[in-house]
């Protein structure tokens, strides 16, 4: 193998791929990235055997090959080097790497002995808006479990509904629901990784416009231009979610994002005590959200949002769950609905149609 | 107590005066913030018994009066309110905080119970430009020791010698000398506490412009506009370090600072099996600094920067050393000087007299 690439493409896809590669695991290969000549480009991998991440760089490919090296330091070196070409050439059982005035030799391992990298034989296949898709991600991975007892909600419920394509996740304390697009094709459903959607996120460059998502029975594979990620699926039955979204509640409160979020942080700091409860009053004579917290030690709080009400009403929350629902909106108006003090209550956009739904159970007060 | 102060202002002098005040003591009332009416502001002062922060803040005085009150709540909670007035009212065992729609009570603690703030009758006293000072101490206490077995080498030295000023720090592996200013005093020596020098770093803003500092025999004073830092003295001799700093060496490179950083960052990516060891050898015939290092299971690494070379030689040093060391230089030409593999090396900017010197002994290799 000996080929030339440019550093600012190499340590770029290192820097992607390598996130998955990890030297604590049993079988040490998984420390190493796999590297592979393919016609005029280099393909370069890694997996944790749940998950594979692959990119392909173009190169100048002198003689073909494959080998596999240890993944940080061989990242940590390219991105080190300045922007200019270079050279690898595999020499006995390790990869020289020059650059400039720079040059090193890495000990690595012979790519036969790295695992398989996943195949996907799609059954559905789906193409979104890449940065649209993000969002979604962001929006309901929040709440998945990270409770490994019930694997099912440790996942985002990928599914289709009358039609729309929706993804949904909950762990059992809130729930979210964004609706992704409109779909014709076949039923389908199954339950992804919040940690594979995460990983997703986090490689989904901002010059990517679309997105293609294939799955198979067992697997999903992501394709983001130059990038892919493939995962396995968890195995299992996704709760019944929708039933517990209030189609309707009796109380809603309008108003500002910002002024939400800074009465909530606020009183959440009044609420440290008391495992973050914080209680929410609308009022309608004064037209203001009212948040009350008490910390019987240190002091308490009571902070006013103006709001457009529509009826009086008190629920308990979790401070924390409504600030983490709030970074799930953009700054504008948002509508913050509940039925009384034992119903769920549900954070949405003040719009028709609202595409994302954010819905906290209450607390018992 | 009543008066109004800005949320600005108190915001700030609560996060400067905050970061000393600490609930992790046996003494709970050191988590509190000590605040008391003087005239027509506010003081407000936090003390771990080893050294004490205050701030004046101006305000509107209606009633005077002192309290003390838990530091983070209280940070936290005026850092979050929006910019407005704050009405701060003393009621009975509680300061009521009033700011627009926000009202908090937060419990506190009678003023007399807190501990003495430290008085200082100065017997010499000293005024710098205050952006230079703060770069001398980030210049030098970075090589202060962490061991506590050693007291006198967790402070740095200050002190004057043969009509001038002067600041050093050594952990005996490497050590800092900065020349602070012309002095025609009487001789000076002191101890401060590398950690107090960094506070007043952290608290130093950048528009002030001098600085007043304030020795007693056994403590400190540093006067940054309406900021005072007072801390104890470190007890003990310095050692006396000048004998280690090389007058002259015999083999100089003189380099790039950004290009020394390079080599030597790559190569410490190589070095991490043997401890950190790196091996430099000035070129002559090339008029390059050659930087090696070996991990044998790993790889290896050389790596060349241009350099005017005087003298052919090699040395090996701590390449974390060697990075800490660079990032106490601006930009620009660099001196680096050693004599053998077992004398000390020397790093100065390459000019005429550099007021700075950082010293790093050798490795045995």
């Amino acid at each position: 193998m000996k080929l030339n690439v440019t550093q600012e493409n190499l340590a770029r896809a290192l820097s992607t791929v390598g996130r998955v590669a990890s030297s604590k695991t049993s079988l040490p290969i998984l420390g190493n990235i796999f590297i592979r000549t393919d016609d005029n480009q280099l393909f370069i991998a890694s997996t944790n055997l749940e998950i594979a991440i692959s990119e392909r760089i173009g190169g100048q490919i002198d003689q073909p090959g494959s080998f596999t090296i240890p993944a940080r330091l061989m990242s940590d070196f390219i991105s080190s080097l300045p922007n200019d070409t270079v050279k690898l050439q595999l020499e006995g059982n390790s990869l020289s790497i020059k650059s400039g005035r720079y040059t090193s030799k890495i000990t690595g391992t012979s790519a036969e002995e790295f695992p398989a990298l996943p195949d996907i034989e799609p059954t559905f296949t789906y193409q979104l808006n890449a940065q649209d898709f993000k969002r979604a991600i962001q929006q309901t991975v929040i709440v998945a479990s990270h409770d490994d007892t019930r694997p099912v909600l440790t996942g985002a419920y990928w599914h289709t509904h009358e039609g729309n394509l929706y993804i949904a996740a909950t762990d059992g304390y809130r729930l979210t629901e964004r609706l992704l697009t409109k779909h014709d094709g076949g039923d389908h459903g199954a339950i992804i990784p919040a940690s594979t959607l995460q990983d997703v996120v986090r490689v989904l460059r901002d010059d990517i416009e679309t997105i293609d998502i294939l799955f198979d029975d067992n697997q999903v594979r992501f394709l983001m231009g130059t990038i892919d990620i493939t995962s396995k699926l968890i195995d299992g039955k996704f709760p019944d979610y929708r039933q517990l979204i209030p189609n309707q509640s009796d109380i809603t409160a309008s108003l500002q994002k910002n002024d939400f979020n800074r009465i909530v942080k606020i009183a959440s700091l009044f609420a440290r005590e008391s495992g973050g409860g914080v209680t929410l009053e609308t009022v309608q004579d004064e037209q203001v959200l009212r948040i009350q917290s008490i910390a019987s030690q240190l002091g308490e709080n009571t902070s006013d949002a103006e709001a457009a009400i529509n009826n009086d009403g008190k629920i308990t929350l979790n401070s924390r769950y409504i600030i983490e629902a709030l970074s799930c909106f953009d700054a504008g108006e948002l509508d913050f609905s509940f039925s009384g003090k034992l119903a769920p209550s549900v954070i949405m956009a003040h719009e028709k149609n609202p595409v994302y739904k954010h819905v906290i159970m209450p607390l018992k007060s």
